[in-house]
């Protein structure tokens, strides 16, 4: 097993992305980061599991390396944060045990070079259970200070990234996280507050409204629904509209901003050439998440979502 | 599930220790940490893996615990780091979870809080597997800069910390970081290289060795030998010697530091009333691992030691 370990740290070493703030990566006792001397760093991690988040007979390991980073780019961009060094922590199914965390990585390096994002170290174990990949990931915080959920105001516009719903038929491993576009519109704009969507649209939003003291008043026909969403509420058995998966199917990881309204106009017209933003709803005083109708009333709208065994955001 | 992780969660956040450059811990996308203006920051991680690392049949779930910290405690040592934040994933078997997963923090929060560094936050997860602990760790550089492995030279005093052999019988999971002396000597003295002992004294010294493009030589005599090795030399089947074990059996995390020789005598002066501090060796220009003899000549030591599935020190 000790060669296991050696072949694959023999194999990796020279195909590790680094970043000009890593110092020190792999090969030492701890990888030694250099920070602006203003900035914060930025701290999040997720594990992926076996036969929860992946089934290893079904999805590409490729696929499930790539998705393990790209949950934590996703954490990241909910922050504003520029990516700067992710840390990988293995444990592999003794059979086969090197080959599996080629192809991990393999599914991980190419993300990791599109953003940026070092490889600075990580930890390498076989066992007799199944397959748990471990990311966490270390970034900077953007000028004006990290986006949190908590910041939002009444009379915010909500803003969303992309397209929801549907993400099971794959985008739930094939996603672009949106840390790129997050990092430059935080640099730009006063965002208020901001939550990447894992869960469902409906239940995070809350989340965000909630941690701001606020509730949430959503404009269900602003809602960009994913054509995917389409796809699976016309599947045998499916007994939900387009919309109602777009609410409450999750793992899309697109973002929602609260920007202040006097910043909306602006924001939305910031979107890069890549990126949709659509405002779908505002912040009220009200608690609870709302539907908005046309004639100003507003109905209860029961905040539906995965609330899965694992994710509990990134941090605890 | 949720409902396990909520209420772990709601235990959990009143108990989790801070850390004055935490500015944002658990419940939001990530955590938010403040350098100090010319720090750079150290980090870790380790996983221990149910079956290899522990067997929950026969440890605690609050031994379990509070290595899994403690060993990410002993990498920030031997850089020299003063810890700031620790994040902590865990893959819990569905049965029981939520208990598990509080005697696991019960066995952390008094070592974090003894150490003073914060649990900032995490990812909890349920599975129909074995246990997996995930603790990474970050910690602020010593004024002079981190410990390499690679700054020893030739003529460099080897000064090692604690006694060595027979972890087995316990001290493998009550151990004591060297985080707190580590971080004083790494401030006051010119530290040229350090490594912690995980996988065995002979072993981890040869990777600094080789690391620093060295050789060492070791005074066998004066190896300090713990009583729990001479225990395990007498036990029934045992045919090693209380040195042997020293050299060998690993998992002592107590460090090892390359030293100036001009340094070495007030060096080893100002160990801690708590800690002895013994010279060892020396780094020398000939590559390899010695036994140095009393007529001066050199005799070839065959680095041993635990070279396990996992460790492949915190950095990959």
């Amino acid at each position: 097993m000790a060669s296991m370990e050696r072949e694959f740290l023999e194999w990796l070493r020279p195909r590790l992305p680094g970043h000009p703030q890593v110092i020190v990566g792999c090969g030492d006792d701890a990888a030694v980061l250099a920070s602006s001397p203003t900035a914060r760093f930025v701290v999040t991690t997720d594990a992926l599991t076996e036969g929860v988040d992946f089934r290893l007979a079904v999805d590409s390991p490729e696929r499930i390396g790539r998705k393990a980073l790209a949950v934590n780019l996703s954490d990241l961009a909910a922050m504003g944060a520029s990516p700067v060094a992710a840390f990988v922590s293995l444990v592999l199914p003794r059979a086969n045990a090197a080959e599996l965390a080629r192809q991990l990585l393999h599914g991980m390096l190419p993300l990791a070079r599109e953003f940026k994002i070092a490889i600075a170290g990580g930890d390498t174990n076989t066992w007799d259970g199944p397959l748990v990949v471990n990311v966490m990931a270390i970034g900077e915080s953007p000028r004006r200070g990290p986006l949190l959920r908590s910041g939002g105001q009444p009379g915010d516009w909500i803003i969303a990234t992309g397209r929801f719903g549907g993400s099971l038929l794959g985008r739930q491993f094939d996603f672009t996280p949106r840390v790129a576009a997050a990092a430059e519109l935080a640099d730009r704009f006063d965002i208020h507050a901001a939550i990447d969507v894992s869960d469902g649209l409906s239940l995070d939003l809350s989340r965000l409204a909630q941690a701001s003291r606020c509730g949430a008043e959503l404009d269900l026909a602003a809602i960009p629904i994913a054509p995917a969403a389409y796809v699976r509420s016309v599947s045998p058995g499916d007994l939900r509209t387009p919309l109602e998966h777009a609410l409450a199917d999750g793992e899309d990881f697109e973002l929602l901003f609260a920007v202040p309204p006097a910043v909306g106009p602006e924001f939305l017209a910031a979107a890069p050439a890549d990126l949709e933003l659509t405002r779908i709803g505002q912040l009220i005083r009200e608690p609870g998440l709302w539907s908005g109708q046309p004639d100003g009333s507003r109905i209860p709208l029961p905040p539906r979502g995965y609330e899965h065994q694992g994710a509990s955001g990134a941090a605890t």
